[in-house]
């Protein structure tokens, strides 16, 4: 989280300077490891959600934020390779999900490398900076006038929210957006949803 | 997100002024319904956490952190009620997950209500009330010196750990805290994990 906020705000102070030196960015710590460990929301997300925020009001911040967790969820990642890198290549995964377990452990089990392991926190380190870069390229397109918002959640997710989001026969999920629900409601997979599914 | 970082540092910035005056505490917006509707952290959690990495450095912090995520995920909330509550009543629910959807999806299972219902956005008020409170204390017993880490994994996390945590025979979690496994592993429950459990 901290990496991604500064790797943002920390290049607008140095280029912009104030109000962005003010900025107490060291704060954005806490959201290593999905926030202190718990493996919640990655924390690349984090920071970069909150500089885009930082910058936009809502009305423009989420669409560039929707725009960054649908990438972030689909796309074979980390897509970028420092110059001199610790080691010569870091497998890529798709995180399936914007959650850091699940991120994370989808990479172990592509890559066959510990969560622990120093390639692990390569790679998040490798990931920050793709997610930097992807977010800067929107804001950029935003500041210049030509951001153009294509997220939309897939076709399972809002076949899910047909019947489970607002309005639906069974109303239950807050959520708007997803990558996938059957990452962890598997049982919709394996036939063993409540009722049967059209 | 708003709301719980708000609730700290706006009061700090009442009560004891600059630097909190200065924060830009309205960039906290982006983390609404688990950051623009992904349904992911808790947006009260974020901001809570956000709030006590601003006060304290993250050896400090995260062990605060850490008690506030583990008794947001066991305990029946809300258990703040406001002195002109819109409605006389907010069941309460075990969130048993520090994630926005679970949490949320919880409580509409629980109560009966719907996830776009006033009284869903008014339990969510609710219990930023709560978090608010409870964080607080927090901070106050930290800042008397009287604070004490409790926070400990269950024995049902801590055992799924001794396999896929760190240096488990399969680590691929890197997180470390959780409330429990099951709530997205359910084939553990059901007999399903791919080799048979101790």
């Amino acid at each position: 989280m901290y990496g991604a906020f500064e790797g943002i705000v920390g290049e607008l102070a140095k280029v912009v300077g104030a109000p962005f030196t003010a900025f107490p960015s060291a704060m954005m710590k806490y959201g290593g490891a999905g926030v202190s460990g718990w493996g919640t929301l990655c924390g690349c997300l984090n920071g970069a959600a909150a500089a885009i925020n930082l910058l936009y009001e809502p009305a423009k911040a989420n669409p560039i934020i929707n725009e960054l967790f649908g990438w972030y969820g689909v796309t074979a990642l980390p897509d970028y390779k420092p110059k001199a890198p610790k080691f010569a290549n870091i497998p890529t995964s798709v995180a399936n999900s914007q959650l850091c377990h699940v991120s994370v452990t989808n990479w172990c089990d592509t890559s066959k490398f510990k969560a622990t392991s120093p390639e692990r926190a390569d790679r998040c380190a490798w990931l920050t900076a793709s997610t930097v870069k992807y977010t800067v390229d929107l804001l950029n397109k935003q500041s210049a006038g030509s951001f153009a918002a294509t997220f939309k959640s897939p076709a399972a997710v809002t076949g899910c929210l047909s019947c489970h989001g607002k309005g639906g026969v069974s109303e239950t999920v807050h959520a708007n957006n997803a990558t996938t629900c059957t990452s962890c409601h598997a049982e919709v997979l394996t036939g063993k949803h409540p009722i049967p599914l059209k």
